[in-house]
């Protein structure tokens, strides 16, 4: 009796829907007080507030209440939020309520989290989901389709597609170009298509997903189904695990066909420039070898993160006589069937060729200059994604929306923190493979602080291979390893290491990685928009390839840059379907003529 | 307090719960014993189970204990069914009891539906869902895409499909041929790639969906999205709700390619005959110019149940100098601008085609040669469809799956009795809009029964028209109609009418329907396996174009017919998606080896 009494105060005690309920209606109080001071009370000492453009119209995440108080006083005038409510019931455990929330502003609707721990609020987070009168037009609101009733203007949909794909960048302008067509540039124009913004995507290749055919033969996507949907259309339940290159390449293309995409095929952009005075960019794309110009207000590089090839220059490379080419390049191990090859790098590309050359019984080498971090692929989908991403978790409810915004709600400054125990985890699970590896030469990292691979993915996009087989090719000694040293120089017909080692080679693979997507600004517009803008990606975590100063979101990805006009999309399938919701209503913001004024524009530290 | 106590005992004593479990106890445990008779007594004086190939091989509806004993005297021992339990809590109303079952046998997995009325089944409906060890792989089963770990053996995806699309129909043989690669052939098709069924579709046109794309351009679904999924891949939540005919065009187009069917375009299917030494057919196809010979096990005839057109023989056809053609070949109306038409026919395409002619400045006559039904396709949508499709639904938790399930579950014999009040509202609703028509001379009809549009399409497949608009053209005078008369020949400008009225004409529209389907077997096949099959479509109710016998199911459609190997499959896109499981199911057992003994094969009553 006494134990169900205890009980009993204890739930009440710590209610968890009271507590939400009790923190929203201070937080409601405060703001609609025009109050940020009281409002930062409510917040932690050690919290965050990070906010996807509803109050901030841009990406941002404050911390503590010193930070939540300077934005509130900048931006709580003009976005008026109110009608905070739980859309489910709030849930407890180990000191954490946690509890999922929408809410108004002045011009949209949104979902937000919430994590309070001892009554202050530990995380927030706000996402802007809808601009009020311009909804995405679906489900109830989807259209009908057929007009019923007769009228001698009837046009039908064939027709008036036709019409709007032969005047669109003709006779009208678009609103948004995207040059580049792959996942990110297809999945934001989707989104604008929906949010009804008149947008061209340009791509060089003759069909949507040729980037990913393009590729070598055995590549398969590293991430896993559920993590990977576009917006709209779910992949079928009948989708494979991880998707063959060409198989997500046909479901690009019929993405683009079914959602009706301005799609510019076979079209490169060969120059951009921002005309000041007329507020708009002019955009020089070659299609089909003929040479448009096109006057967008707003132009999005989508050329992706992994987009602008690293080729190294070392010396001699000029001399070989065989075959050498950038990873992004590489063809596939066909032609090479009892020759020798010689890779140099050791991240994903550089694992996946040296297994792909070594099935098909070619003499295959990998070069190892710098520490990689390995992580099994099952143990990445059980410890790393499975609660989130998963069968298990679409059973237990966690939607793909769910899963992306608690991923979301988790602030980056904290977030290896929740990392590096998933990766002890995965360390003990595979001490033994790793072992082998070890044994093998091989140079193993967990990143810097141990927070392994979403962190090096989110700091630098580089640095790790997700283990499909090819560790156990290295371990073995199949794939041949030699690590810890650099390239001197190339001659006719081999590779001479900086220890004076010689390898014979009839390919060269460089495997070398990306650079910054200013890169592409700089090709593409002018080297002082670049340096305008600066470098594209990281976190600032003062981490290898990622210097500080903690800049506390991606920089330069979906959100305004220091050049009016220009804007940065892409990153990983899940990456390109999330954040595409928050460009594109940015940007239909601006179509509409929606005052977004930007709370907190990042500065740049970092040229590229 | 009386109150309390008496609602108490009435829901103990009408609990639902406790009345499906003792029914199921009971009907699990005559089946388990062997005893036919029992379990027979389970069931009402007037009853109904519907069994789709879980018991029968066969879709089968039996009637009153006797049909149930019959039934289960001829199955029990094979089927060897088990394991009856709810899948949800039952629910109770207006005297009726209802439960959602899932349930085992000696092969399957099965779903249902029982209700129970004064504690005996009234109707139960039992469909095979899977074969055990041959599910399909979706969601936890999967394919994984990438095969983990490196082998000198790994082919990729793309070489895979390559291979199996240049050796099918040449090198190895085709389990399965259909005929006819529009919606039906189409769905069958995924659910046999997914069963793993070597199969090839046959379609005369260029590309999939062109048998849409080809029809009169104002064509759009008159079917609720809803209604129309395809298996596996739902439309997207902002699909239109009734899809125009070219965007249909391109879904099923990028359905076929994503789902990788081996569909051969631009093939046209010559000749069939069954070797029954051989147990297979040969089918005689022209793929682009050339012939091909494949032996199938199964061929199935997915031409449309509206596939063969109706061309009428009127007198002095030949000598008409305008341009006359069936309605599945007409253009649309851009070339006869200015110009008058007749449109001989008063059903969909006929009142569609008229709409359209006006739109574009056509002068216009409809010749209505007998009644028609028409209705309001918003009445439809809200009275006819809401319940099981539409977006309510969908939100109230009927899914697509339930919805298909709960229409399952009506036997046909007294699906009218469900359906005549939903007319009889939708003729008050609209009550003014009739009046209107009839007014205009237009002579309408509600079905012989007052049952509507959906037991005219099940019995007959014609006779109505979902009203978009044409009907109040027709009521105002825009579209000039002609009433109760018959053709009594066609002069060289004009079309004579039985009443010697003269109608000038430019243009003549047969939109006089189509024939049955076994009209293609007579065409392909022979004149003697036509007749050996009989008359495909309609369910035998005694009005008119459905002659009785009773027959309990759609003639011929799904099931095995009197010709061995040979099937039908088609329908609307509701029918094509949800009876494809079964038919897929049937066809997949027989490629497995699992003995199909079919119970009660139909009759052949009349020749077509």
């Amino acid at each position: 009796m006494t134990d169900t009494i205890d009980h009993a105060v204890e739930e009440i005690g710590t209610d968890p829907a009271a507590a939400v309920a009790g923190w929203l209606a201070s937080f409601e109080d405060a703001l609609a007080a025009g109050d940020p001071e009281a409002a930062a009370e409510l917040f932690g000492a050690s919290s965050f507030w990070r906010d996807l453009v509803a109050f901030t119209w841009n990406l941002k995440t404050v911390e503590g209440p010193e930070g939540v108080k300077d934005m509130l006083a900048s931006t709580l005038d003009h976005v008026k939020p109110s009608d905070f409510r739980t859309s489910e019931e709030p849930t407890e455990a180990d000191g954490v309520t946690e509890a999922w929330i929408t809410f108004e502003t002045e011009v949209g609707r949104g979902l937000g989290h919430l994590r309070l721990k001892e009554g202050k609020a530990w995380t927030l987070l706000t996402t802007l989901s809808e601009l009020k009168g311009h909804e995405v037009p679906k489900r109830a609101r989807r259209p009908m389709g057929a007009e019923h009733g007769a009228s001698k203007e009837r046009r039908t949909w064939l027709e008036k597609r036709r019409q709007e794909a032969e005047q669109l960048g003709h006779e009208t302008q678009p609103y948004v170009v995207i040059v580049g067509g792959g996942q990110g540039g297809i999945a934001l124009g989707a989104r604008l298509r929906q949010l009804d913004v008149p947008t061209i995507i340009v791509e060089r290749h003759p069909r949507p997903g040729d980037s990913w055919r393009n590729r070598y033969k055995s590549l398969c996507l590293h991430d896993p189904v559920w993590y990977d949907h576009l917006p709209y259309i779910p992949f079928p339940e009948n989708w494979p695990v991880f998707s063959p290159k060409d198989k997500i390449g046909d479901w690009l293309e019929m993405y683009t066909r079914v959602m009706e995409l301005n799609y510019w095929s076979s079209t490169e952009c060969t120059s951009a420039r921002y005309d000041e005075e007329a507020g708009e960019w002019v955009v020089v794309v070659r299609r089909e070898g003929v040479d448009h110009t096109l006057r967008p207000k707003q132009l999005v590089l989508a050329t992706g993160m992994s987009g602008k090839p690293n080729v190294p220059s070392f010396k001699g490379m000029e001399d070989f006589k065989g075959d050498q080419h950038h990873s992004s390049l590489h063809p596939g191990p066909d032609d090479y069937r009892g020759k020798k090859a010689v890779v140099i790098g050791s991240n994903n590309s550089a694992h996946d060729i040296c297994a792909a050359l070594w099935e098909n019984d070619v003499d295959v080498t990998m070069v190892q200059r710098t520490s990689t971090h390995i992580v099994r692929s099952d143990s990445l989908m059980e410890i790393g994604l499975g609660a989130l991403y998963s069968e298990e978790a679409v059973e237990s409810g966690v939607t793909t929306q769910k899963a992306d915004l608690i991923f979301a709600s988790l602030p980056y400054r904290i977030m290896h923190e929740f990392q590096i125990p998933l990766y002890d985890q995965m360390r003990e699970r595979d001490a033994e493979f790793y072992e082998r590896l070890e044994r093998a030469g091989f140079m193993l990292d967990f990143g810097e602080d141990g927070s392994g691979l979403f962190m090096k993915y989110l700091r630098r996009g580089s640095g790790y291979y997700i283990d499909v087989g090819a560790s156990e090719l290295v371990a073995d000694g199949s794939i041949k390893l030699i690590s810890g040293v650099g390239i001197d120089r190339i001659a006719e017909h081999s590779v001479i290491l900086s220890d004076g080692t010689e390898l014979e080679a009839d390919l060269i693979v460089y495997a070398t990685g990306y650079g910054s997507m200013n890169g592409w600004a700089a090709d593409l517009i002018s080297d002082e928009v670049a340096r305008k803008v600066g470098k594209v990606w990281g976190l600032g975590s003062d981490t290898r390839k990622d210097p500080g100063p903690w800049e506390g979101e991606q920089r330069n990805m979906w959100k305004p840059t220091q050049q009016e006009g220009l804007w940065f999309h892409g990153g990983n399938l899940h990456q390109s379907r999330h954040y595409s919701q928050f460009l594109a209503l940015q940007l239909k913001a601006r179509y509409e003529g929606i005052p977004t004024p930007v709370y907190g524009l990042q500065e740049v530290h970092h040229l590229g």
